[in-house]
């Protein structure tokens, strides 16, 4: 490793991201907030004149800013500065083969989820990424959260005894009307099988509920039964899920995630309860972590208060009282990324198995459901 | 109906619940609360110094301190100033045969739920109160928040449009460990298959929130799938559940009850989603009440604020801000019956319909389990 | 004392508190929730057709209501049932020669707040209280609640050191529009000197909130600064009142009382912090208390949980979980009431010194007040 | 103005906040969180070394970290790309001498509060800031948050009607104990009077609760009393802080500001209440804002939801229910000053007057204080 990855500012292309996606300017803000990144190339749409419109608004040179990503793989790779690494807030369908295409120019991969559009896509990508030896972050971004790191901690020291039963939910509303058949571009492509893939809210946020409740619990899921809905008609994709899950050594669950549970803004919420505590975690209050013991006063936690355990690597950028959010927190996968990219050991990232898993989630619970709402293994 | 039944006090009969008794109690206030009822009569426990000794403490003459529930009856039914209504607060087993012995006599019954221990059972009891004409209700506590009645009245108004989605969780910790095994009587009988019949957590607790949801929502069950755990070793029966639910019309939803919740002190909780808006309830903060429109200001409606609607039938003791509680709902639920007992007319009062509906919630569910939670019709 | 007296009923009389009066009503549930009084007497009103009308609602015979409290006072003392105690929930102006009435005639007293309209004629009532011998309640509901009385211990035990700031506030919005002027009897009487005294919202919540603070953090008041406020025109008192406190021993402190805080419905809040953590408590959350230390996780506590110290008097009615409210807060000092009725020793009732210290209190603000918020003396 | 200034990045230098320093980096996180910074030069400790280790940890280059803010503002000027803006992040002492000196050379000024250590020091900043004509930003940082923004905008719009009461607090318990005399640098420069000035906690947060307060009122403060506290032994300066506010056209309200205040973090809490409603507002759980009226239900609002009026000026960069936080709402300060930098019109930054403002209260606080609490003007 040259010695100035130590300390210089990781060069940062993006893939899509362009003027009003929401995730592109939060991938931005995320990467710049700990001042580890700079942002100096990009295609950030697949039309070259609002990719070049995006860039000069981002300060990207004309030349840094490609047409297309395969054009931006190659070009990046030639340069002496190009770019050390790529994040890829494309729809879903693009980002397996935007990953290859970084990947196989020995650029290192973040990545939003799901992962890819199928399991065995995603097999692709995860042995291509694994051959070429780049970094690949999955921006599971909820697990950047310091009380979410912190609930892990907890659970791994016992803190609430074996896990005996996990509730995990994330509801929306801002699909309970067919607003993708009313040029809203966010809903039309998450609503499109054909580059959302074959699940709507289940890839788009059940993913993020199922990831919330394995890294916290640390229980792996041994079989689950699903049923899936769509309660806005014309919709090709589902809207809503249920899912029951049985965890490996018999803790057992329930998931809901639903984009049509009218009056929800982003109401993840997880809820872990075992044989001699319980600890739950909302995040729109992402500051505070409960924890409560049977016959015990509960205790309200919050980031920094009492001072975190050794254990959890989070940052501390600011005292408890002065709070912080959802951008903090996908700063922080950014900052784990960094610390990885310079060669820092022990670094945790959500990635390739990750991946793997939600691919893995999502098809089982798509078999399930197709089958009547059977159990199956994912 | 004679003249004075406008306006004395309803002569009322306890079976069961005598010292140490929680549900006893909680009656017994519940009736006097609003000054309807006077207890006169007794047989509060099958060991007959414990009912004596009860019957001293609360005020009773020796002479109506019965040794058992059918010597009850009898006398009762002979005496000019018998009871009016008997409380049924015994375990579930001796719900049917105790409530049979009073219909019989004519005598109006108020009794706890689950109305049996078994569906056939219900509709055995069901039949009998109809052939005898007496007043029966069942005491599902919750319907008796002001904000829960204001909730129905709100979902049948339309002030969320079709109802889409029902979560609903009743969930408490204190049956974490196996204390039924070290002394416990309220968990030994209610662990016990004789005395609790085939249900665990699933009729105590189970049942309420079954019913909580169909009160509220106005939905109608179609289709449930379930699962049953039994978490703590050498339990007889169920300690946790887990059901997914298919109402009529399309809706869906999930129910969670559970005695194993570490840190759940009396957790019933309620939500309901509909095509423009939600809301939501907690029962350990039951003066509150939150509709939810989509991109609107979450409203939180407290118990007279707003005024409650002319539909909305419940007590108006003490002003908003002065809170009310368990006990007021409870006693709602005898205001209601003695509003009936009265002759007032449209008086709704849970009873054998929502008895017999819970039987067969019940049984579903063991159904369902026993089947590997394939789909059932309750 | 006879000995009967351990185990019956007491027999209880009202003066005032008849039909539509919100006080008269909670009294009556507060003294039958634990089936420690019957209600057989009573002078409900001044208008004699009222009176005796509310006395048949209440199922008083007609020979026991009253047109006039002189006349039930010397009545009851010869009846051989006579009633062992009176409540008296008139206005203000009528505490003080009710409760004298009754003293005279030997018979204990339970008296509404503020004790009287001055200073002096409460130490005179409570000269001729303490002659005769009779037991005498001053109704500080909110000091009824378990977590306040939980929150007294705690302080005292040290659980947050040495006490070095008072913040409690009272609000209410209900005195926002003029409505003494539109009819409204509760509003009129209490904007009334002749019946309310010198002291409008300062008498009626700001002496709920002084005794609240003094009750919780143990300390004396030494010095006072008030400013009153009167908000809505033409209302001839205060309804707004903002007090700076200095207590002995260097503690200080902020009381604010309203009742024309718009969008408050009964805001009576307390926060006590010591030199190692702090106390809150927040009246329409009356089943939490939170106490948080300095770098630890904030602790809320439970009615029963964890299960209140031995030193705690309170009654346990129903499971944590299950929302107790202000009707049971109040039960609770009838029923202390009751314990010292029947001789129990050690029994703390608020009565004769916290009437006094709340009327030196309002006399000492009104003071302040009239010299230009100088530091007095209550 | 030259072209390249509607898009090009402001070069920022700062004074102030080397290593260690949390306001330093909260600062450079604003700057940098929404793109219109870039910082390229730095005073950042009076120990050069310090200095110069902390520009090289944040990629100044060596040539631009200064060993002296008066260097630096010489030779900043000198410089074709030098800086645009200043951001002053010292202790208190140094923020006029600071500011003046780059006043001097024609660099736009962000300060950290309070302005200066007195009025009259702050009287002189402000004329030469004025005859210099370059931008001047106090970071009052709470009024960056949108829902404060929404706030201030609800009550010009009448949505409560007429202020008549005020109730501001800015509570912390990090000194609750003497570690100014322990090694806490933060706490040791807070509690000299030769770096802080003569107020403590008034002048470190009391002055941010007042600048909230007439924020959000749009009310002018007409006179004040006040009592300051030290309730740590050996304690130069003031830890606690007890203000009675009265305003123009008879609004009446309370401050209170305390260091010592045990289990608080950063409880900067605001309520006004109107003539026919209130608003509150909590910095600990910035995205919501409550809003209140009379017998109607309370609605809490949320960033976004709804949709913001289009007379509040806030950024929108991430949706509803992904949570903002302490540092967004700093941001909103930087991005603000950057569009008045970029020459747009009407954009409101706390600036000179709120600085004097705050100084003239800090001032009569402490002459109210000395006074015996009597009346005084700010």
């Amino acid at each position: 490793m040259s010695d100035d990855r130590k300390t210089r500012r990781i060069r940062l292309g993006m893939v899509g991201g362009g003027e009003g996606s929401f995730i592109g300017a939060a991938h931005r803000i995320a990467a710049r907030l700990d001042d580890q990144f700079e942002l100096v190339a990009g295609a950030f749409s697949s039309t070259p004149e609002r990719s070049h419109a995006s860039a000069a608004a981002l300060h990207i040179p004309r030349e840094r800013s490609y047409a297309s990503y395969a054009e931006m793989a190659q070009a990046e790779a030639q340069r002496p500065d190009g770019i050390d690494a790529v994040a890829i807030v494309t729809p879903n369908h693009l980002h397996v083969p935007v990953a290859r295409a970084f990947a196989d120019q020995g650029i290192h991969i973040i990545c939003d989820k799901p992962m890819a559009t199928s399991l065995a896509e995603a097999q692709g990508l995860a042995q291509r990424v694994d051959e070429r030896g780049v970094l690949f972050l999955l921006t599971h971004t909820y697990s950047g959260y310091p009380m979410v790191r912190q609930a892990r901690e907890l659970v791994a020291q016992g803190a609430i005894g074996a896990v005996r039963i996990v509730q995990v939910e994330y509801v929306q509303d801002w699909l309970g009307e067919p607003i993708e058949q009313q040029g809203n571009k966010q809903a039309a492509w998450r609503n499109d099988p054909k580059q959302a893939g074959p699940a709507g809210a289940l890839g788009d946020i059940g993913t993020h509920a199922y990831h919330l409740a394995g890294y916290v619990s640390g229980l792996k899921l041994q079989e689950l039964a699903a049923e899936l809905s769509t309660f806005v008609p014309g919709r090709a994709l589902d809207d809503h899920v249920q899912v029951m899950l049985r965890y490996e050594g018999g803790a057992r669950g329930m998931l809901w995630a639903s984009q049509v549970a009218s009056g929800s803004r982003n109401g993840l919420r997880l809820r872990v309860y075992g044989s001699t505590g319980s600890l739950q975690f909302d995040q729109e209050k992402p500051e505070e972590l409960w924890l409560t013991r049977p016959g015990q006063a509960s205790q309200c936690l919050y980031r920094g208060v009492p001072a975190t355990p050794g254990g959890v690597p989070v940052a501390h950028r600011i005292p408890a009282g002065h709070p912080e959010g959802y951008l903090e927190a996908f700063a922080q996968l950014y900052r784990d990324f960094a610390r990885a990219w310079r060669g820092e050991a022990g670094v945790e990232l959500p990635g390739l198995n990750e991946g793997l898993a939600g691919m893995a989630f999502v098809e089982a619970v798509l078999r399930s459901h197709r089958d009547g709402m059977r159990w199956v293994r994912p």
